[in-house]
């Protein structure tokens, strides 16, 4: 699998943002300090105003970033030729790589997003919100076409975005699975799952 | 679906550590203190002590309970006289109810017995472990058998696992659906994605 080139701009925010998304996946967004990640990229924190405001920045970069690129990923599968089962794939493929490849942001997306503040609180709810829409409609299109079985979208959709946050799991672990055989057993489970038996 | 019976022994100890998952989940283990939990149950914190010794006690009775109650679940159907997928089926079914009617339970034991002290903490993972290879047993039997497709049987573990854990997101929500479609919807997807496509 190719690295995804456009989370990686070789900005010095993009490496602030890198250093600060592994420490908060660590110790958590509330116990990481502007000192702490300062130490950990080794320069100033004074330095690191130069470029970046607050903690807080840096969690609101972190969340819009992903969740703009997961939204950006699906309109345009969505805009392609394909079945809604060629679209879907595409789809758990993406969420897949970006669980392997770029795990510190999405975790952190996922699950320090609390900690944002308002506006952007509200704003990346509503991400979240329309992208799962998004999805279920695909999972919709493709069961009004008999591609799926009848089932509930948003069910087949809470399924397949736990399912593939359980790559967590295998992050945390010794990793004795091959990531090849992780991503596409997983693929090939959560297709099969909305189609014939 | 009837309650789980086991787990309600009426008991002041059972009363105890209810009132106290509920908090763990809330704030956290850490940020929970006896007196926080005396006070939810409306008694002096001194009187706490006639019944647990410690905040880690408490913790300790919820995973252990969990735990157990898990393992003895998959070994009793694991002696039944069954296909591996009907084997598999009942333990998915069992984790559903789980998470829908002992939820504060199964939540702190899924993510706050890393606060549990030595030996627990390594017996609790070797609980874990030893589960999912149970688990992962039945599907390898299944695959055997040809009940089931060729996938990595951990792979099939780690995704039923994480996508019945999805059960969380629904619990937070506004649960705009419907408890029991999201069951039943859950066990046929989760065994259609073993079987034939």
């Amino acid at each position: 699998m190719a690295k995804i080139i456009p989370l990686k701009d070789g900005t010095k925010k993009d490496a602030i943002t890198r250093k600060a998304s592994m420490l908060f996946r660590q110790k958590g967004f509330s116990a990481t300090s502007m000192r702490n990640i300062a130490e950990a990229i080794g320069v100033e924190a004074s330095s690191l105003y130069n470029h970046i405001r607050s903690k807080k920045e840096i969690l609101q970069e972190i969340c819009f970033k992903i969740a703009r690129l997961f939204t950006e990923y699906a309109d345009e599968t969505g805009r392609q030729e394909l079945s809604a089962s060629g679209k879907l794939e595409k789809i758990i493929r993406f969420h897949i790589r970006m669980m392997l490849e770029e795990y510190e942001f999405v975790y952190v997306s996922e699950h320090e997003w609390k900690h944002l503040s308002e506006p952007y609180l509200s704003d990346f709810k509503d991400l979240r919100k329309f992208y799962r829409l998004r999805l279920a409609a695909i999972i919709e299109n493709g069961i009004a076409g008999k591609e799926f079985k009848a089932i509930d979208p948003h069910v087949a959709v809470l399924i397949i975005l736990s399912a593939i946050g359980g790559i967590e799991n295998w992050q945390r672990s010794k990793k004795n699975i091959d990531p090849q055989v992780l991503g596409e057993s997983m693929v090939k489970f959560l297709l099969r799952g909305l189609k014939d038996d």
